[in-house]
């Protein structure tokens, strides 16, 4: 079959591979409709990571469910499905209590798995036309027949979920005002969650205007132009204060706002590992509490300075404790929100397609990587059609 | 009448004050019976912070009441109480959520007041003959009559509450594994408190073998001396394991195991501000959470970098995202639990006056000022007696 | 001043009462702009309580400060508040938790107080020109000044708290299915902050038609009409199964549907004060909870019955305990809430204002009220402008 | 095998039977070490359930793995394993929320599972030599090897789980005092638990001179004989007031202490099914909660009227919504709890071994259940073991 294969740094091609099977009784084999391309994929493809070629991408994937493993007990041939990026085994303790995003026993060593992703263990990527799905009668969610909301489901395998736990993380609450760094597809399904929860001011930061458009336009978001003057200074102001909640949906390859633009292109050269982290610190108020989804790593080949290279921080630390906030990081549990956000989704109480940029066939992932990774303008979310 | 007066860097002298008078209708003022010296203390008599002379001392404070404001309601000459550290109104936004630590009110342009402590507004300290209690039907919690539990009630002020705020901080429930980062009193009342609560495993880390004695005495907890060897190699071999919660009763005064130990005597040169912070991230596991009851300041002027003397700490950012980890901050809010330590207290459940070394007259405060502040052996916690 | 006075059973009449004063250094005291009729009041107004004449009535209060006792901090003359229907002094345990409902220093021998309400302590009701309001920094809400959204302003005095209210006992999270007995005001308040908090499907039931399409067109909900069949049979079959949570805006006047509803006038022979109860216990799924704002009442001299006269109602626990279901009643603790919804009011979120139907002058009370009484098709919710 | 067999009310018998084995990939198979007798056994013994003969009994229950499904990844032969009573599947949405007393995928038509046990699914118990665990990956809880704390350890399958949920549900807190009904073995592990959990005070009330003395000798707590006087009046005399939340471990055969005691043998003319739900309504304050893990039914053919034998009771819901309380029921979901209360007794900070009286060989059986039914004194708690 066709996959997405990395072959090196910016290089990604479409390739035959070997198709998936049962590998054991509790497996089942789906046909991908829709993968999604995610930022983290970029990681590996800017050479960012460990990453070695060959490994198939994709862990934000649906389809239908093909083959079924003879332990399986809730799935049969022909269920529609969507499953969470996460690779979990549903009785270890950490799945038991709802951490299925660091699951102890399906990558020996670590807490948590993921489909194609460098050191999340064995599992192939769905950027393919077929893909694996360990422990299915736990891992793969059921969807209504046929090809309704066929975009908003693919979202539920990790962008809509993890821009819901970083208002998770942050103790969102309906009435409070929160600021959400990052207009990226996790930002801006952080300001929709926001908004589906009933905060009542939401600001979103961003360079990219079309992304803060997107916040504003469905997410009643006010957007914060960072190039334009200091993120903090100008929602203090406008909110007259400090706001009660902030979520991090940038990570460590976040950029100083006191840094040269230059030009519009991503520089590398402006990064500041710590930045959102201490403009969170600043930008909530005492007893608030931050959300952190974005991406840390505890070792970055490609990091500004020696201490950032193992994942160490400079981080406010002192005024964040004295006004005594909480933080919540990690990626996220999917299946802590996924069934919820489907039935709003097919109750018609939420539709975040409105993220998706593009839909396009296996054979043009080279393609929109380089361009998804240029940042290009326009180019929000991409989703695979095999 | 008589108080204890800061009168410069390592100086503090018994001398003649004013009294204090109802100011407000809301007001009390009571005749202090015992008011304790607290390691919080130490920071101003050190000269580490911003205070100048003629502060006087004591935010432990309780005694009975002999002067009423016209607008008390609940409070009546005779009445035992002990006050809580925090001076808080009642009705802001976070005293009305339980964050009393963090009073809009009280202490204008800051979150948080309390008495006798730099910057915490104009509150007189207790280590007097006498004090005032503002909004006292809020900030004073009555006691039995009598004299039966002076030394557990006086601990209510601050360490024993802020002690248990640590296990709160980091949700400890029964059955949880927890590591605590310092034996000093807040440390030994962390490890108490998880005592109380339920805890399966209390690990102590400090370098003072009488110390950890005493928690492994009253805790049932593992002392672990971190000259002896890596703290977090010690738990994690004797647990088997990362611990699920950890504790930092330090704070940014910590001493790096990585120095050279010289004599038994306290060496500044040997802190690293960061040094527990990344202990626990290390020595906590996966979906671990942090409580942080150890004080941290955004200014430090005798920081051992320019980086930490602004509270900016280098922090494993990386590895706490990738464990997903949590962490909470910031001074205790006496009042969520004095009422309920209060009871356990009188029902006999509770007696953490084990932690009490010393009760003295308060004309011999400046001598044992000295005493704790060298932490001479012993010299755990030090009670004044007008 | 004016004001609206219990005369007996189905009798007000707006008289001359004696002004309310400063009595003690917390109280300030208002100018009415808005005070409402609750369906609370109706209870007295039918003579269904120990009510005695000579009572002024009216517990949901805004208005304007004209007179600051001396004692209080954060209020002055011209500032426009609104008051929780609850008065709390803000410093007993119950306040402490939140519990503002159930204030024990306000009514003694009592957890609770309210204003213009048998048994609810010895304050006045502000359908009036003026109202003392006790512990004012506490219980009066500032608000912004000006006239703005003065009947969603008014709201929050009870019946959007209290909607709210039900929905928080309920345990109701965003994607979560509820049944919402109940399209009086408060019913509908419940619908509509279901909405605001993102459930996915909300049902509501009742028997006027025209409180079914308002609950249809400002909450996204569905209207059941339970005189055209069982209700829970109804909602079973629209939703396809019992749904996660249920709402009982109710209480003890509940109507059995199995009864014959005759004319469309209110009927209290219908009464059966269990049914609603019962059916929130069989229309909710296993480990679902129920959150009962609605009124049950220990003592009801008009029960139907000798056992619910002393409050006794006959419910399904065994079926109940099969379910494992939870529930929480009792009155609202506004303070709870009103903040966050005064927010998701200012900023637009919220405008719960649709529920209000008729603001007349207080002189024509007696009218509305007999209005009100009679059930009249198109009298929701009435507001009174000295 | 050998196994405990239901011949009809009163009759038990210990007969031949058919092995257990593997029938689904996800199985396991124990050789059982000890299994329990429990007081919901005596339901259906007396014949007081719809229970029909050639049931074998048994759900509570441990043993050593001895035969493994193919699907099964983290048990192999040799292991010694506890399991919860509940049979649950790891993968529908109740067991995904922790509520794993109420699967929907292992008993078709109904939430919940279970061994042995009437109505709850095709499950052989466990009172044999033998025993199938489905899906036990999820259901099977490792244990040390060896046969250390094989009690305490056989005591998770059920009671001391259960004890704790009653707590649980009641939300008990660290310094609260709780009312405990029922010193039967659910009720002293529920006095045990609130002991664990720093309970400030425990009140449990039963008839049992020597279960009385067991609370208090265990956990204690203070004994209150229902025979001697109002237990409620009893409670509020010693504790000065009110209790902060209460537990209710006797269930639909409650006694109610206005009959005649006649002699000490168990009455069943004396069953008042709501008497102890409505002793927890008054004994308990304003705001706090009950726990339910007593056992209520929707039908039972026994019961003393008509109403209850619907299990339709009489409560006084009026009382209980002035009061504000809140209440949860249902059977334990014993994942939620046995790990730590394993960890507790490795650690040895838990040993509820004391509530057992009995060990006995699997032949003993219909002698001790005889003997448990007749409530005779001293008969607290029967292990079997084959």
């Amino acid at each position: 079959m066709q996959a997405v294969v990395y072959k090196g740094p910016k290089e990604v091609a479409v390739e035959d591979v070997e198709e998936p099977e049962i590998e054991h009784p509790n497996d089942v084999v789906i046909n991908i409709t829709t993968s999604c391309i995610c930022g983290s994929d970029l990681h590996m493809y800017e050479g960012r990571t460990a990453a070695e070629s060959g490994i198939v991408f994709g862990h934000e994937n649906m389809g239908v469910v093909t083959e079924v493993g003879n332990a399986v007990s809730t799935l049969e041939e022909g269920d529609r499905v969507v499953a969470p990026f996460n690779v979990a085994c549903g009785f270890c303790e950490n799945c038991e209590d709802g951490y299925t995003g660091f699951c102890t026993n399906v990558n020996p060593g670590f807490a948590g798995g993921a489909y194609g992703y460098v050191a999340m263990g064995p599992y192939k990527g769905g950027q393919a036309e077929k893909l694996r799905i360990p422990y299915a009668d736990f891992n793969a969610l059921k969807l209504p027949e046929g090809t309704e909301h066929e975009d908003s489901f693919a979202l539920l395998a990790d962008i809509f979920p993890t821009g819901w736990h970083g208002t998770e993380l942050a103790n969102l609450k309906p009435g409070d005002s929160v600021a959400i760094f990052g207009a990226g597809p996790v930002g801006l399904m952080a300001a929709y969650s926001a908004k589906i929860k009933g905060a009542a001011e939401i600001y979103v930061v961003d360079r990219v205007p079309s992304r803060l458009e997107l916040a504003e336009q469905h997410c009643d978001a006010t957007g914060i132009n960072f190039e334009e003057g200091d993120p903090v200074d100008q929602i203090t102001e406008i909110h007259g204060g400090e706001v009660d909640k902030g979520v991090d949906a940038v990570g460590y390859q976040a950029i100083d706002p006191d840094t040269d633009p230059g030009s519009d292109a991503y520089d590398p050269a402006r990064e500041n590992p710590a930045v959102v982290l201490n403009q969170l610190v600043q930008v909530v108020r005492p007893t608030g509490q931050l959300g952190i989804p974005g991406l840390y790593v505890p070792s970055d080949p490609g990091a500004p300075d020696e201490m950032a290279a193992q994942g160490r921080l400079g981080i406010d630390f002192g005024k964040l404790f004295e006004k005594g906030q909480k933080l919540g990081t990690g990626q996220c549990n999917v299946k802590q929100y996924n069934r919820e956000l489907r039935d709003l989704i097919i109750e018609g109480r939420a539709d975040p397609s409105w993220v998706v940029s593009h839909r396009v066939s296996l054979e043009e992932a080279p393609e929109m990587y380089e361009k998804f990774d240029n940042r290009e303008e326009g180019v929000t979310k991409v989703l695979l059609e095999p």
